[in-house]
């Protein structure tokens, strides 16, 4: 693996290796000492171009934790805004010796063709309506952990919620969670569901009580605020009202199921409960295995090639002070 | 001691621990190599709600120094902008694992409430009109050690002139310093004294030029402009001239007498001379303290529970390169 | 050396002597692990009162590799917007420990300003239109590895091409040129020459197609926007025609010639053709020398006085897991 684009070009197969290396990641974040030297000598950057502390943040803890060498790039203050294209300030960046861009990006492709321009890995963090892939392998971490599913999906159904057309994480999910084997259905207005909905693996209902009640997992998606201006949705009263978590349907749901969100949640939107009192709610599960999940991302793209491996880990995971004596 | 939210909830003896710590850590300091392991994997968030390069840059010096990893959180680029809560915000950096938040923000207790929705350490680094506890312990450490007062303050006189009434820094020093002993008289006009001022353990002039031959240590407020336009004060002019230690005023001081502010200084207003010609000035001494008081406060919340204890400093101390051979 | 300010204070063996450490530094950017133990402990400070994401990560990447610990300081979030004078500024952030700034600033001689208030180095990463010192190194290490000309400059010729008159990288690269041997033609407009310009050891051409089958080195400026508002460049296109490396003039350039760029490029106006398919452009070298010659830079000011000595950075520069065994 030199890239991490689109979880789509990843089999099952992949997808479940970097889910076991994520198990290793979780063990070493539970020690006294969350450090490892795994990385050390690499450096990261984070190039985001849409801002997201939530996201980069959760990649800049990771590469730390690999004990990689972390730079910000925020677009404002970058060369771009002199006029420079995107190719010379990538091609500029790659010269000073990167191993890896972390890139989030408005536009959809953004990732992939910067590919062209750099010897380095890059990771996709997010491009326009198109793909966020470690948010989806984060989500197959979630499930697999919380409802003890190591070998695959088979025979869960997960109801995705919300806008699906404006979502790079439904994309990305749908992809992520078929390929495990998981039963898909996209439940939204019709003005929120995509153009090319019927090549998707997927079903579809305008209808969450209908779905509410048989779920395994139920994840929502943010309603952004732009979609009312955009009049695809008549109130964000109305959108709770059929399409929210409410205290009546959390009610219904099976005992097991879980209940899973991207963040940041707007709380009496989507999220018309609070997710604190919610036995099922993965949402700070998420958070915690998101670090996790980009550690096993960064290691694979930039850990092999070193004498280290997937086994080694566990051993050359032995914390840096660990070799004082 | 799990957080450091105000100074009031520190009885003399924990002061004189943190101040004893301190000793060690300006130790450290005056190495070669001012660097030390202590909390190598530990993870030190700087939430700053209100901009101050000044207060950052010392904790943030002060966390590396003891080998811990940094995060700054500007407000400006957080999701708190798009809507989410402080709550969910916390929630979700805790997620991520973060072992201490240092909070600096404009509403008085925002810090103790944000001890509710984490498990992280938090160190108050301001809030509003409130507390500012380190810059008060970094204050007391400047007067024990350059007025050689290791066992207590009792007998010292401390005026401290300015806006009390807007200080966290006036509020944070009189807990700290009486509780060590001072005697302590704020100097300030009418305007600029607290409402509740009746309850404190403190003398009240209206005159400095009645205090100034007298007192051990004379600490200025920085005069804010935004009082000017308050109407609280009637002019700076006016202001230097009755409360601004002018040439004439600096004549009239003890030889052994200090000059503290706890910056950034307005020349020409509240110090109307040049502190590097005024042999008691502390003003860099105390911003060199500062980062010291900050590295013990750092340590006691966060490297008790290791196998290192406060004497393990000095040798757990040993500069990273040792153990190169 | 105790600051690096004006190339022109380095005579030609100082010169040398940090070009032949530079090739130490390349060494090191060329391990698996780039990494060396040289600068730890020790602080690095970023004061940039100008925007420039280039320089500043540059010096960033160099600090970071050699292990220092960097704090980046942008000048809008300083204490200096709250009226603090950028003595007290200076004073300040020496006072709580550090080795050295990297001073960017819009004010020819600030950086030597700076040297009275503080114990700290001083490196000039560009001030005003009067010196950018470690673009000029960076530039003869350029053309001293491309050109193989370890021993000096004699006999080379040098064409420095465009805004002359607001250039600190014209300034700073003339005298470095001239210092080593090379003989330096400068091509511009009447309008972009400066006003001193007889009094500088270099001839002058206003006709760039006289001199470009010649040259051993065409150094391109970039063109500032501003120029044509300020009618110094009647039109980018005329300047293009008449001092841009356009197609026509490339197919003139002799086998061995360089072209140079110090970056950020105007495509299609100085640079009129894809530097990739220029066999002598350096642009992308420039900026991966530009990290090595901070490297040496910094370990030069900060590194001399430890038990480190220019020989030892070779065996110190053992990357640093290497240590464990």
């Amino acid at each position: 693996m030199k890239h991490l684009l689109d979880i789509g070009h990843l089999g099952a197969a992949q997808i479940h290796h970097l889910l076991d290396l994520t198990d290793h990641m979780v063990e070493i974040n539970q020690r006294p000492m969350p450090k490892v030297p795994a990385l050390r000598g690499k450096t990261v950057v984070n190039l985001f171009f849409e801002d997201s502390t939530r996201t980069r943040t959760s990649f800049d803890t990771a590469a730390r934790r690999l004990s990689a060498d972390v730079m910000n790039f925020a677009v404002s203050s970058s060369s771009v805004n002199k006029g420079e294209s995107l190719r010379d300030t990538i091609e500029t960046i790659t010269a000073m010796g990167v191993d890896a861009f972390v890139v989030r990006h408005a536009s959809s492709g953004a990732p992939q063709q910067i590919t062209k321009w750099t010897t380095a890995s890059i990771v996709n963090a997010g491009d326009g309506w198109h793909q966020h892939p470690t948010q989806a392998l984060l989500d197959c971490y979630t499930i697999r952990t919380r409802l003890g599913r190591t070998t695959g999906f088979d025979g869960l159904h997960i109801a995705i919620v919300g806008d699906i057309a404006h979502s790079r994480v439904a994309r990305s999910n749908v992809q992520a969670f078929t390929a495990l084997g998981a039963r898909v259905t996209l439940v939204a207005p019709p003005t929120l569901l995509p153009a090319d909905i019927t090549g998707w693996p997927v079903a579809v209902s305008h209808h969450l009580d209908a779905l509410i009640g048989e779920a395994d997992v139920v994840y929502l998606l943010r309603m952004q605020r732009e979609r009312m201006r955009d009049a695809l949705v008549p109130s964000l009263r109305e959108y709770t009202t059929l399409y929210g978590l409410t205290p009546a349907r959390a009610a219904r749901l099976q005992p097991h199921a879980l209940v899973m969100h991207p963040g940041p949640m707007n709380r009496g939107v989507e999220m018309a409960v609070d997710p604190a009192e919610l036995p099922g709610s993965t949402v700070l599960h998420q958070v915690t295995n998101g670090v996790a999940v980009r550690m096993a991302v960064l290691f694979e793209l930039l850990g092999s090639g070193s004498e280290m491996t997937t086994d080694a880990v566990a051993t050359a995971g032995t914390p840096e002070t660990g070799t004082r004596s």
